[in-house]
């Protein structure tokens, strides 16, 4: 794969995408994320030579929402390791990112750490004992490290909209609590999975923070490890079996690739020895998920050969 | 990989596997698969230049089960193309293989074609209007073709037991029937499906019935081709989310490869570009797939770097 | 409460009925129930001095499906005692007549005897090794002795129909016998459970052969006794309970009496010490009760402050 | 039925009831309430004419829970009449009081007033606006007037406990909020309804508050009138289809009467026409309900005859 045809594969997906008429519907839920422009497009392709492929608003900052469920399952496994697996499952849930069903059915334990109330014991993990802030700062310092760029921040409109609004967390969180699933008073876990579903990343900045996934754990740049081998494999087989709520399975199918979407239309994907990837449309399919992000990731794969089922 | 190091990591394994004394139990609601022996394992790799490396029961034949929608599977997508996935989805369930829960919410159509109720309507489309036995011989001629041994044969004291004692899918057909899901009478259908998953193959067979998953969609051996390169790779995807039924997750998390397992014990495991496994030990883990034959899967792609989310 | 009055009332609810433009569906589901004419409208409230007031198609045999139930429950418990407890429930379902949601959540025990699953069971408790054939001769003995009419009579082509069509009960059969919730081979017992709903009654045969349920067990006109007077009664509480599928709270509510709806349109009423009602009119609501028969209840037992809950 | 061989009926139950050594578990999940004497028990009849038999703790308030959900059942159809029903519905719920499950496959429309989910939303209809000690203050004031008796209060340890441990009744609130099924602030509905349930009162005093559910609306000793006829028909045939959670088919089956139970052990049952009866024993049973309360009713309908489906 040479950096030009890569640059030329990155450009020209992008320029189908633009000229795509079907473009999802933006959330709405959150009040906050409603504003953003429908007609936005960002991909960013980091391969593993460092090279980075842009095209489209690659540098405009969105919000990265259920995208930040992977850096925080990373950190949860940093500190509790396997034991993190009492408090979460890891299979395919069947069901919607906000479904309350599994938890009666299953005693609390959500089915996996990227459906919403997954993602909130995983946060509880993470704080265990903590101050709101200190662990949110801690967050927001390993995003900037990963993405190498200080500039990373969390959009408090959106958190605040998210926390005024966000009652089907909420009763996630009560759920999960009167099973004893939860330690932290349910206020501090959700303040810090509200604020770190709020933070604001370019395709470049998350492509970059997706980077150690690709590459064994690793930073080839830097040299830098973040997490073992091992795990950086087992997260990105979470991230495939997981990561796109009840349309994980049309993922896998169409694009082949580990990855996680947010419903601000972001995707994270890694192709694992090969590159660390971004896309950004703000228009969500019925399982919200990015509807251009997925179909921009399925041509890169066909062209490039690289999904993980055949090449 | 020299051919020396693959016999000798395939011969270890299977050494400290008939050391564990963890065996899981023998599956015992067919009443024919009960009398088998807990004690049997099997392994056999053929990698990519056909090379063959055994070790264990690797020639006694065993009831594929539910490896058998693999091929049902690949059969019905020749035939009815896209238009299958009307009949079936191809997400993960998040329930047990024999659950009927999700067809009552989701209007008789299963979730994908690997858990009971799929296989059955993925059945159902390769019946169309043909006689059962007339399939179930189409079937057996393209199971044989892609072992390359005309010996594979179904184990009639299997499917007759099943077909007695089946009770969960006579009531799994019927409610899809209810629902106009399933086109022909429903014992037909169910006639041909308790055959094909009566099939009984060795390891060895199984393995080599495999490798065109793994090689695009060709037996590189002979050249022929079986099904177009895509194709290959989106039957390895679905695997990959489905193919252990509520134990999928936890198979891509330990295994990182698509496979698919069967009651009998077996499990068909696919490394893309690499090899073909397949490995038999009849008991069974809490979601009814082989305790040794993952473990011995986890140890063979951990020791072969094979993983498909990074090696 | 004067004749005179009672067959006023009764005449003028008929009239009301006949003017009134909605009628509900009529069943589709069997296929020879549709043809059925949606105008039909009977009524018959016999009282505990034996007075028979009739209004409309008073003497026409209609389908009783479902009503047969309570007749069925009343054998088993006659032959089973409280050990017929130990098959079903007598928990009204929180859900459709056909539901098989609950049987999973259940390990196969149906709510109670009035949904589809639990009459299925209750029929196989009846038949306990018996033949079909005599077990069935036996159930029409019984109907034509309560209706006091020997000309009571299976519609054989109802019963065709549905042993053609009824793949949903054919479903929930198998399910349950998976579970080793029925004894006898599940042909047995679905064909007398399809012949018994097919039996055809008139509503004044009905209200005659409900009579013993309104007074303590026995007929008072021929002072024969039929179950015991405490068996009475909790028939009638489980009619209140769950008679009327996902529409048994909306029955109490606005009726007031116990009472058991078949998708034939028609349904038993019980006001305890006063009266056995029978109405029949062959269009549904959405729960698949009788809309005009519910309505012209309500109207009767308000007129006639009839309602259990306080007159 | 004369005063003495009410008494004596009584009095015998008493007794009896002392004496059994099965006695169900007390309430552990609100901490407050653990604290209570489990051989606690106490049962009073008010007849029609007035008569108060009394027998064991008929003075000792306890906390009536959910019993007060009758009562603002009551109130709230004071407030909305029929449009209340768009936001609770009217049917068996199928599953325990504290459910989510079925919230999320009916849009977050809770079955029944009686379930938690749904006593939260009619107590949102009370508040409509207003704060919450105002409508605190006027539940209070109804019940007050309802017993005859001033002295009847809040235990506000208990309203406490239930508001730092009540975390499931938060997730309902919360749930119901996202969906709009909700008017108030949560925090507001929620305060409310803890308080509410929170009611301390003796058999005595619920006795009396019941009267006038028992005599179509009024009270027959003072003649006021609380409701219309309809309407206490109609609050009964609730209380028949759904008073006692999970076990309102065994309640029918067993006492013949319209009843709501609380986690408190107390029950109220009415008698239409003859008797308002309260019973008290702390241990439950497995549905949540007083267990040698539902035993001492069932053996005083029996004694005096009074089932509502046969006498």
């Amino acid at each position: 794969m040479s950096r030009a045809n890569l640059d030329r594969v990155v450009s020209e997906i992008a320029d189908e995408m633009r000229q795509r008429p079907d473009r999802g519907e933006v959330a709405s839920y959150i009040p906050e994320l409603a504003r953003v422009d429908s007609k936005s497009f960002g991909l960013v392709v980091i391969d593993a030579e460092g090279h980075v492929a842009v095209a489209g608003d690659s540098e405009t900052p969105f919000s990265i929402q259920s995208i930040s469920k992977v850096f925080t399952l990373t950190l949860a496994l940093g500190k509790a390791g396997d034991r993190l697996w009492r408090r979460v499952g890891r299979e395919p849930s069947g069901s919607a990112f906000n479904s309350i069903v599994q938890l009666e059915h299953e005693r609390g334990i959500p089915r996996n750490p990227f459906i919403n109330a997954g993602a909130i014991a995983v946060t509880d993990v993470i704080l265990s004992g903590h101050q709101p802030r200190e662990v949110l700062g801690e967050i927001l310092r390993f995003m900037r490290f990963l993405a190498d760029d200080s500039s990373v921040a969390i959009d408090e409109a959106v958190a605040a909209s998210e926390q005024r609004t966000g009652f089907r967390n909420i009763a996630l969180a009560n759920y999960m609590k009167s099973f004893g699933v939860l330690d932290n008073p349910v206020d501090f876990t959700l303040g810090v999975y509200f604020h770190h579903c709020a933070i604001a990343m370019s395709c470049r900045q998350l492509a970059m923070a997706g980077r150690f996934l690709a590459h064994l754990g690793r930073n080839p740049s830097t040299g830098l490890s973040v997490v073992p081998p091992e795990r950086a494999r087992r997260i990105n087989a979470v991230m495939l079996t997981c990561g796109h709520y009840d349309g994980s399975g049309e993922f896998a199918y169409r694009v082949g690739l580990p990855g996680k979407s947010g419903v601000g239309g972001g995707i994270l994907a890694i192709a694992p020895g090969k590159a660390s990837i971004a896309v950004w449309s703000p228009g969500l399919d019925a399982s919200g998920n990015s509807h251009l992000g997925r179909i921009a990731l399925e041509a890169l794969t066909k062209r490039l050969g690289w999904s993980i089922f055949g090449a």
